[in-house]
């Protein structure tokens, strides 16, 4: 990771640590950018007996809540840095007080200099990975937990992030073939469901609202492993298919046993299994969070295989960033 | 409301008055049940600094949040009281040592047995609104909000309970046109997405997870209005159908944007206004909070049209309740 994302975070997390009291973590953002948070809010909860909660931007703005002040620590994020809602979320949330770390791909736009503590992450495909948003992300939620609760994992998550790159390219060249394969079979669909929980839940549920509904207009829904059996899987039938992330670590009991269920009824699984992935370079004590990560990537490489075998580029919209809303 | 059922609450009530500090209030519940109590945990949100959060029971279980503990409230339901993963995570919190509330139809049942403080809420067409689920609940909520922080607007909460009866018929009476025609309309629909936000978030998920996805088979996704322009609103179009709730409150500006977008593209919605209502009985300061529950009866009257238009009783499963799983 280069010096210049490091000396960004370290002056987020040295804020952070002269707080006398933590009350409330906030992860506020829209879309792709509140399911990219998602893992952190996660660790959070499992890791920290400070609460920690994440919310729509306009959700956060409207609904204020009661614990917001002084006390708490507010993280955004906004690829452009322009999405009204967040810039809006980081201004109010700075004026009442808490600390504001905003993460951006551009430099000096609106939710940049919202934030008192703004730090800029790498994008496109020239860029390693471990410069990208969701390795900046983990640099930060990593020290952030370090700093309140120092401890030799947090350490080791810290590290393993350098070594991320290696890892996601080794996962693709893993699902290459399989991921041509179902984007051919499955190119026709018109409605796909995703399915996972835990720390992967946010990847999932990404995948569902970014790359398959607004990027390929294939309805879908992010049906969450622990609550498929209580309700969802009734929609089960051998023609419905569902994209299936199996974790690693607490919640991969979930995924397993969804799976399980599915498949007996569904012909027309893709299953992401973490368990396949070569995770050298990642500590042991971590893989659990880092698994959303790599399977990110195993689905990004699904979504350029539907793309291109539908002839619809991801970068097509027909109302975003094409007129008012 | 019955003797009974306030007695009930009162002894949970005063367990949780009785706690010299309180950490963190969990709402942990499986599909409808989780979506039930959404609503309990945004008005918490809004009205407390205590931190609540609301989780899947399997994930509770398997995930636990480190702040659990013996300062903790955990509140669960089960209709059945026979949920496991809801038993399972109700006798966890209480062996952590944590103050246990739960809900269910079922006097005696697992979930009853596991808890240190079970409440009953009566079910059926015939009993009085006052006495079902969502009133039963509402009721401990704003007494746990008035025990924690006393004020006239929980008092008003509580009183406001007892008049739910009339403002659900009179809104059933108000859409029941308009439900017969949508049935009819939308009947061989296979997706239809719902959309809401802030205290109806929850009721637009239940009809998506639980009544159209699993009682009638219906492909379906809740979006909340807020990430609707964040992604999902890609995929609106001429024939894509949409039930959208307009909330009354601090999130109303969400759901409009979104209804007032959707419907330039979409020529299926159907939409349930709050303001509509006629909530005399509900007490002006808590009217945002009880939008939800009239909200709820409506959408059920439709899901009750859309059965017999489709020939599909509600009560119909292939997998529920049929095999292991």
């Amino acid at each position: 990771m280069k010096q210049e994302h490091i000396d960004q975070i370290n002056k987020a997390v040295a804020a952070v640590a002269a707080k006398k009291h933590i009350n409330h973590f906030y992860f506020v953002a829209c879309g792709g950018s509140q399911a990219f948070m998602m893992p952190a809010q996660f660790m959070f909860d499992k890791e920290l007996e400070t609460p920690s909660g994440i919310y729509t931007s306009n959700q956060f703005v409207h609904e204020v809540p009661k614990a917001l002040g002084e006390d708490s620590v507010v993280i955004t994020c906004s690829h452009s840095g322009n999405t009204p809602e967040t810039v809006k979320a980081t201004e109010m949330a700075r004026s009442m007080g808490a600390t504001t770390i905003a993460l951006s791909n551009l430099v000096d736009s609106p939710l940049w200099n919202a934030a008192e503590y703004p730090i800029h992450y790498e994008w496109g495909k020239d860029a390693d990975a471990s410069d990208l948003n969701k390795a900046v992300l983990y640099s930060l939620v990593f020290r952030i937990l370090d700093a309140v609760a120092p401890c030799d994992k947090y350490k080791e998550g810290i590290a393993s992030v350098e070594n991320i790159n290696d890892v996601l390219e080794k996962a693709k060249a893993l699902y290459a073939d399989k991921l041509k394969e179902w984007g051919k079979k499955y190119k026709r669909e018109k409605m796909i469901y995703t399915m996972g929980s835990g720390a992967c839940y946010g990847e999932t549920y990404s995948f569902a609202i970014c790359l398959l509904m607004e990027m390929q207009w294939i309805h879908s829904n992010c049906i969450h492993s622990g609550e498929y059996f209580h309700g969802p899987f009734e929609v089960t039938d051998f023609d419905v298919p569902f994209i299936i992330v199996k974790g690693i670590g607490s919640t991969r009991p979930l995924d397993e046993r969804a799976y399980n269920f599915c498949k007996k009824y569904s012909d027309c699984i893709m299953l992401i299994d973490c368990e396949d992935f070569d995770m050298t370079g990642i500590a042991e004590s971590v893989r659990e969070y880092f698994a959303p990560l790599v399977a990110g990537a195993v689905l990004r490489s699904l979504a350029d295989e539907f793309a291109y075998q539908r002839g619809h580029d991801l970068g097509v919209r027909r109302y975003m960033w094409k007129m008012e809303y």
